[in-house]
């Protein structure tokens, strides 16, 4: 049960987004131009960034919402994105994405673990300065993203399919497009 | 040194906000409301929250600057802002804000360390749902911002009052206000 009166039948973020929308502007516009704008990472590469932290924070929600939007922007492949949280090393991912997912455990643990070593590794893969910056920045926001949804104990539909509707609307429109629920 | 190549003398987060504005901005407009909106909590109060959790991010930019921040807008009252971020139970505060602190704190290890007891004692010294929610968002957020700042290894100046500047265009003007550097 929530650690506050949220509205009902709402599942993890999107229940605080409604309970105060003066926060959730921000907040989505902020992964509206991580995840979405035009960058050189591919949609679906930030969002395995996204996944991947928040599988390192255990946060299940969020993890599951960010696999699904990574899996139907990587031609629906779940195994992929599975692989990535599992074992991104060995994973089937280009080795600059694989810097940048170092990186992103690093941050994950605190911003002073991020070593210039780290960072060269990345560059001598073919990283900007931009895609660095980037990929700290969005494990950064997914260890806010995760401490709130968990912080106030949301709800976490534990079917996978579940986030399927939402997932769907997410790719199509973006985060900044209205959602109604239930979407199933 | 910065891990990547940032505007120089420009120090800690205001150098990724110049460096990468379609970010800044929604960030920016975070913090205003969490910190500078109307609230039950006070403006010096809410800085607290967010200088306890920097000091326990070892975050020394977001931690001098808020501490300032914080102070400017508690009477000049530093060391009430050391106290709080040394000991908060033994601080001269409200039992409402130490219960927050609590929350917070919890907060700042992960989202999954908040009980419903932490939050029942913040319920009885009487902290309100949406007191508890901005707790909650402002912790989570200096997760992200700490480790914004340091994951990139942002300038930090080591003097206190090279923060002072700063403190004064912020408690007159908000987070949204340009910033010109350098500002002593």
């Amino acid at each position: 049960m929530p650690h506050i009166d949220l509205p009902e039948g709402i599942p993890g973020i999107r229940s605080l987004f409604e309970y105060r929308p003066e926060t959730a502007q921000p907040l989505l516009q902020l992964v509206e131009v991580l995840l979405r704008d035009e960058s050189t990472l591919s949609r679906g590469e930030r969002e395995l960034i996204a996944s991947y932290v928040s599988r390192l924070n255990e946060c299940q929600f969020c993890e599951m919402t960010h696999s699904s939007f990574a899996a139907l922007q990587l031609e629906e492949d779940w195994d992929l994105v599975d692989a990535v949280k599992d074992d991104p090393a060995g994973a089937v991912i280009s080795d600059k994405l694989k810097a940048l997912l170092v990186i992103a455990a690093a941050v994950q643990r605190s911003g002073r673990e991020v070593t210039s070593e780290s960072v060269e590794a990345a560059r001598a893969e073919g990283a900007t300065d931009l895609e660095i910056h980037d990929t700290v920045l969005i494990a950064a926001a997914f260890c806010m993203f995760n401490r709130y949804v968990d912080g106030l104990a949301t709800w976490t539909p534990e079917d996978r399919d579940a986030y399927l509707p939402r997932a769907r609307i997410l790719v199509e429109h973006g985060y900044l497009a209205p959602v109604t629920y239930p979407t199933a």
